[in-house]
């Protein structure tokens, strides 16, 4: 995983540890916890067109819920034990040979 | 952003534009699609308790949603010019103020 | 449809029609309105375990977010010309022979 | 709740007792299942424009997943003692006195 995005991972973790919320963080609990931001995310631009150029309020919105989606992710994937980008880059792969160019 | 995950935002980028599908990618689409990823996410372990181990097959299909999960939020953070790393930090900066350890 | 969900159905189309909200509710924006109140559901619950007994608090915030989900679910299959009882019923008779008791 | 909604409640509830499965049947469980159902829901239209007229194969996906919502839905009601119509009705009542038509 990159530096930068590990460096989130071990800041995540330390945040969980040091509140003592690992306990609240299964792999269960987590993608509730991303689904709900994610549901809010999906909310923003509920009633806008996708042709709508992207107001200043909406974008502050949809920044708050993306950052708390990756937080989210991100813890899911470190008690998974998983690298995040790595499995990205493995469903590009498969995607390029499903969809060729 | 971080270097590979920069790559990716850049590999997605290619990937779109090489289908033409970077119309597609409108910020309201993106968060429609992110967030079916999300309901496939949270439907892998909707019948398992919290403290229930991982199964491999359980495995298997989180990681494959939490890729699809990843690349949908790069491609939207893309599209909206935003660095995801850089906007989880702050959040993770107001929640440090918001929970004191 | 039964006659108290029909009631519904005419009560929320009425109220959409008082307000000139019609433009908005395109079969797309309904979908993203449902999937954000799905997620605030799924969010209020999030840390606890599924053997916790229903807090008060949980249960009103369930309720509000069950009522909205129904509304939007509501207004969706009305402008889809759908009955929703009576596919509920045909998706009840399928899992009844893909799933013999 | 009114008869042919509460004839669906009934039903679902005698099919989750002949196959054992109200052991699964948490609220927490539920609302990952809805919110699941919720995500596929939204995924049918995720890459249409709102303006678009529905396709025939579009409305019966949709219509596939608006039963699996209301089926969930009307499961996570039962359990958690509540009569949606009315909690939906009372929602619109508050609704009309916060958004004079």
């Amino acid at each position: 995983m990159s530096d930068s995005l590990d460096d989130l991972r071990i800041r995540l973790s330390a945040f969980a540890q040091a509140r003592n919320w690992g306990r609240f963080h299964s792999p269960k609990n987590l993608t509730a916890a991303l689904a709900g931001e994610a549901g809010e995310l999906v909310s923003v631009l509920q009633w806008r067109e996708p042709t709508d150029a992207l107001l200043e309020r909406d974008r502050a919105r949809l920044e708050d819920e993306m950052a708390d989606v990756l937080i989210y992710l991100v813890r899911l994937a470190d008690v998974c034990g998983t690298d995040l980008v790595e499995i990205a880059n493995q469903k590009v792969d498969r995607n390029e040979s499903r969809f060729p160019a």
